[in-house]
C-alpha cells in the first residue's frame, strides 16, 4: 500500500509557503498503514499537474492532492481533474447547500458566480463534504487506484483527512500494521552512536529500519517496523529495544511520544504529578512557552511566565538585583538562577525554568560570546544552572537552548 | 532556467519531520532568477533517488537535492550520485582537513573510520566546503545540467546555499529578473476580493501573474513578474499595482516584506520611530513575544513580555484587580485594556499590546464561547480593544488572534 502526496501551489515553489500539509498527512497515513512514496509540490499549472497525476498513477495505489480549489483563477485542480478523467463538471446541490450554510453562518454577502461554481465537482466524484469550508473534498476512482482531492487550507484538510479519508481508505484498502519507536539519545555525536550500537544495527531483521534523527544536540534513533501481524511487529521492536539499551545506558533518556513533541511528555507528567510550571525567558524570547501553551490542556500544569528581554525589564518584572547583574553580567549563572528562583515565587509555581543568553549576532547588553546561553532550574527548595555555548547561527542559538531547557526540566520533573 | 528541489529522508515521508528546506532554497533561487518547478521528496532508497535524478534531469536544468550526507548507513546519497554518474568515491583531502578542523574545534574524540568517510566524494564533484559541519556540499555537471548535493541540516544547507551555490549558479547561467510584490489586503473573503478587481485581473499581461494568498483572516495578493529587462519589470509591476489599489483603497494595508515577516515590518517601524514595545499575552501563549524575538534587533524595541495563562497570575503578576476579572469575566475587554496598560507600565514600554481568550478545546476559567478573543492596544495616552470569535480550532484561533494583534499594531505604530 503506497501513497504520493501531490501539493498545488505555486506560492510553495517560491518559497512563499512552507508545505506543512504533507507532514500532516504522511503521519495521519501511517498510522493506518500506508506509506507515503513520494512527495510531490508543483505548480499552479494543467500540464504540471498532469503530469505529476499520471507519474503518481504509475507508482502507487493512493494519490492524495492538496490546493487548487479555492474561488479564483489561480485554482485549477478541478478543471485538471476533470480532463484527467475525460470528465465535465457538474454542480453538486449538497455542497452548494453546505455553502449557502457557511455563507449564512457567517454573515457574508449574497453568494458570488465564483463561490457558486465551487460547487461544482467532476461528475464521476463522490464528495467529500467540508464541514468547515466551502471547497468540498473529492474522491476519484481509476480500478484500485484512488484519487483524493483536498483543500489546501490546513484545517480543513485535517478535517477532511481525518473524517473522511482515513475512514474511507481503512474501508477499501487491506493496510498492513506500521509501527515507529524513536528512542531520545543525549550526548552523543551521530557518529559515536553509530559505531556504539553498529554490531546491534547489522544484526537487524530485514524488516525493521533504522534512522539517526539529530535535531539541536539532542539525538533521535527511530526504528520502524512493518507487517500484517501487530502483534509480531509490537514484539520484535520491543525485543530489539531491549537489546540497544544496555550499550546506550547512561545516554538514552526516553522515548519521543508519537507527535514528536519533547514538552508533551513533559505536561503530561507534569499534569500526573499534580505540579505547577513558571517561565523565564530572556533569549529563547516567548518559544518555550509557546510550545507548553501550543498543546491544549496546559491550564492544568502552566501557570505562565515572562519574557524579560532587556536588561532594565530583569529588574524591573524578575527584581533582580542591579548588583547581581552588575557584578556577574546579565549573561550569567547568578541571573539565571535568579531569574528561575524569582519567575517561582511571582507565579507560585512548583518548577520554574530560565534562559539567559547572547543569541547573537551581536553581542547586546553583556561581554558573552555570541552563543553562551544558561539554563536554570528552580524547585521549592533549590537551584541550578547549566552553561553552553550553542554557536553563532541566532536561530540555531535558541532552538539549542530551547531543547537544552527541556532535557534539564525533563530530567527535573522525573526525579521523583 | 528551471530547478528542480529533490529533499531525502524517511523522516520527510512518515510525517516525522517537516521540510523546511525547500522553501528557503526556492526563495534564494527565485532571488537570482532560477524558477523551481518541482519540489520532490524521496525515500532514503537509492532506486528511488536514482529515478527521481533521472526525472529531474529530464525536466530542469538545476537539481539540488538535500539529505543523506550523514556518517551512518541510512546515509546514501553520495554512494547514489556516484552511481548515477558512472563514477567512484575518491577520498578528498581539504574535506579530510574540514572535518579534522571541526572535531578539533568541538573537542570531540577520535575521529571513527564513518567521519574519515564523510571525506569521501565522487571523483568528478567539484567540493563545496562546508564551513559549519563535516559534510561536504557537492557540484556535479553533465552539460548543461547541473547537479547540487546539499547535507540536510538546515544551518549547513543554508550556509552553502549563501556561500556557495548561488554565486556559482550565477556565474554559470543567464538567469532572468523575478520580481515578486505581496500586498496585504484586510477585511475582504478570497471571493469578494477577487470580484472587485476581476476586470483587472483580466487585463493583466501575459509576463504578470496573480495569486491570492488567505492566511489566517489576512489576504495576501501576490504580483509575480520574469524577465530580462529589469527596469522593464519593476515598471510594469509598478503600474499593475497602481492600478490595483483604487479598487481596494480601503483594505489595501501595505505591502508583505520580502521574508514574509508581518512582525518585521512592525520591527522596522518601531526602531526607526524610537519606540519601545511591551507584550502580555494568555491564549498567545508566548507566540508574539516568540515572533519578535526570532528576528535579530529586536532589543531594539523590544522590553518584554509576560504570558499570564492562570487566572491568578493576572492578578498576581500584570496587577489586574480580582473585582475586575470576577465581574467582567477573565476573557473580556475590560481585561485586555488592563493587561495591555498594566503590561505597558510594568515594562515602561511605549506600546503594549494583549490577548485574552479561549483557544479551547474546552472552556478553561470563563464562560465565554471557546474561539472569543479579545485583543488590546495601550499607548501612554490611552487603551482599546477589539472582541473576535476565531471558530473552535486550537491552532487556528491561536494564529487568527496573532494575526489581529499584528494587524492592530500596525496600524496603532503607522498612525503616527
Amino acid at each position: 500500500m503506497l501513497a504520493e502526496i501531490i501539493t498545488i501551489g505555486d506560492e510553495l515553489l517560491i518559497g512563499q509557503v512552507i508545505d506543512t500539509n504533507s507532514a500532516f498527512i504522511a503521519k495521519q497515513l501511517n498510522k493506518i498503514g500506508v506509506s507515503v512514496y513520494q512527495i510531490t509540490s508543483v505548480q499552479d499549472d494543467k500540464t504540471h499537474i498532469l503530469k505529476a497525476l499520471k507519474n503518481a498513477e504509475s507508482n502507487v495505489d493512493v494519490i492524495i492532492l492538496t490546493g487548487g480549489l479555492g474561488p479564483t483563477k489561480d485554482d485549477i485542480t478541478k478543471k485538471t481533474l476533470a480532463e484527467y478523467f475525460s470528465d465535465t463538471l457538474v454542480q453538486n446541490d449538497a455542497v452548494l447547500e453546505n455553502i449557502k450554510s457557511i455563507w449564512k453562518q457567517n454573515n457574508r454577502q449574497t453568494l458570488l458566480q465564483v463561490n457558486i461554481d465551487q460547487a461544482l465537482v467532476p461528475s464521476k466524484a463522490t464528495v467529500l463534504m467540508n464541514e468547515v469550508g466551502t471547497a468540498p473534498g473529492m474522491w476519484l476512482e481509476n480500478g484500485n487506484k484512488t484519487f483524493i482531492s483536498l483543500p489546501g487550507v490546513p484545517f480543513e484538510m485535517k478535517s477532511l483527512i481525518t473524517n473522511s479519508v482515513l475512514p474511507k481508505l481503512k474501508d477499501k484498502y487491506h493496510c498492513p500494521f506500521i509501527l515507529h519507536k524513536t528512542l531520545l539519545v543525549y550526548g552523543l555525536g551521530e557518529s559515536t552512536l553509530a559505531a556504539r550500537i553498529e554490531a546491534w544495527e547489522d544484526a537487524l531483521p530485514e524488516h525493521i529500519k533504522l534512522a539517526y534523527l539529530p535535531n539541536f544536540g539532542k539525538m533521535r534513533l527511530r526504528l520502524s517496523g512493518k507487517g500484517f501481524d501487530k502483534k509480531q511487529i509490537e514484539d520484535d521492536i520491543q525485543l530489539q529495544i531491549e537489546n540497544v539499551i544496555p550499550l546506550i545506558k547512561k545516554e538514552f533518556f526516553g522515548y519521543e511520544d508519537e507527535d514528536g513533541n519533547e514538552e508533551a511528555v513533559i505536561a503530561n507528567q507534569l499534569t500526573k504529578i499534580g505540579k505547577s510550571l513558571a517561565i523565564a525567558e530572556s533569549c529563547t524570547g516567548g518559544k518555550l512557552a509557546q510550545l507548553f501553551t501550543a498543546n491544549s490542556g496546559a491550564s492544568q500544569y502552566l501557570k505562565g511566565g515572562v519574557v524579560t528581554y532587556s536588561t532594565q525589564s530583569k529588574i524591573d518584572v524578575l527584581n533582580i538585583s542591579k548588583e547581581v547583574i552588575d557584578t556577574n553580567s546579565v549573561v550569567s549563572a547568578q541571573v539565571a538562577e535568579a531569574m528561575a528562583q524569582n519567575v517561582l515565587k511571582l507565579y507560585k509555581s512548583d518548577y520554574a525554568i530560565s534562559t539567559t543568553g547572547n543569541a547573537g549576532p551581536t553581542k547586546g547588553d553583556s561581554k558573552a560570546e555570541v552563543g553562551t546561553v544558561f539554563v536554570a532550574i528552580a524547585t521549592k527548595t533549590g537551584v541550578y544552572s547549566e552553561h553552553f555555548n550553542f554557536g553563532n547561527h541566532r536561530a540555531r542559538v535558541i532552538n539549542k537552548a530551547v531543547n537544552k531547557a527541556l532535557e534539564m526540566l525533563q530530567k527535573e520533573i522525573f526525579k521523583n
